[in-house]
């Protein structure tokens, strides 16, 4: 059906997550209709990204350097550090402009099913940093999934002794309607109440 | 946010068709976890692709060969041409395994408006093809819209004085519901009734 270059440029675009094989023959297609320079840039960035892009080697976070901008930067506060489990809730927090510490990527959460303990994810480099004397505060910032649980609740623990630990609160999404809220979300909602 | 040579990749692929900026980032945080071969086919095939694809030098379709696959097949009849605006529409038809015949792709439809009319199209070579004498048929395969509709009518014309002209029918989609049916398709489908 397929020219074979075309082929294998569409068997390769169905590698990709979400991306079945009519998505994958529209952005082949797109890809020809394009400029030469535009597709080399592309190929180049993929190139470019997968051979630079590492592990921030404090942090974990995803980085070019051996140690992040977060890291690196001179106005961020030391004294606070937040665990995620993954680069993406980095991002995602750094997009609310509202946390001027540091982080922790552990890099997954405690998971038996899948083979995840504590030593596959960075729970010994984060400990490192936690005893050092500057740190202040922990924020635990895991989702809440039945693995995310277990995570916060073994690094609660570990790290209790160093510094004082938080988790982030859970409770109605803004713009959430609480008729259709489910009942976990609502007792969590009802249980992290504060005072006006 | 991103490091920069992640920024550069995201930025890379917001330019596909379909993919803002949470699909980007989603694709490319995915692909700096795959093996780097992976993401090394990726890249060549789209160099390869861009690179060797070109249009079949009788019927126009993708080709990385002078002439393309169905012209040189030896069991299609040479006899009949569907005339079809885009690539994908020769894709489209051979997907259904129903045509045996060669296509002709135009490179688009007439249309005033955006400054195309039939000698930015692939008209002259058809003709010359069409003149030939062993065109028995040509078959028209044009979207209805209003360019597809002026494009039929205008090659119906031009072709008309060297061999039979058909166009595909309309009517009601296979599986498609009488009651929600719009006018257009409707009056289609009565004007092209056939006896039983």
């Amino acid at each position: 059906m397929y020219t074979p270059p075309l082929a294998r440029l569409i068997e390769q675009l169905q590698r990709l997550p979400s991306v079945g094989p009519k998505t994958a023959q529209r952005l082949a297609l797109h890809l020809l209709k394009r400029p030469d320079a535009e597709v080399e840039n592309l190929a180049q960035a993929l190139l470019d990204a997968k051979k630079r892009v590492g592990q921030c080697q404090v942090c974990f976070h995803l980085s070019a350097e051996p140690v992040c901008d977060i890291c690196r930067h001179p106005q961020r506060d030391n004294s606070v550090i937040c665990v995620v489990s993954d680069p993406r809730d980095v991002i995602a927090l750094e997009k609310t402009r509202e946390f001027r510490g540091k982080y922790h990527v552990l890099g997954g959460v405690i998971s038996p099913m899948d083979g995840i303990g504590p030593e596959q994810l960075t729970i010994q480099p984060l400990l490192h940093r936690v005893s050092q004397p500057e740190i202040a505060e922990v924020i635990l910032a895991i989702s809440p999934s039945v693995e995310g649980e277990t995570t916060t609740l073994y690094l609660g623990k570990l790290l209790q002794p160093f510094t004082k630990v938080t988790r982030i609160a859970f409770g109605l999404p803004m713009g959430g309607d609480l008729e259709y809220a489910d009942e976990v979300t609502l007792a969590r909602a009802l249980e992290g109440r504060r005072e006006l």
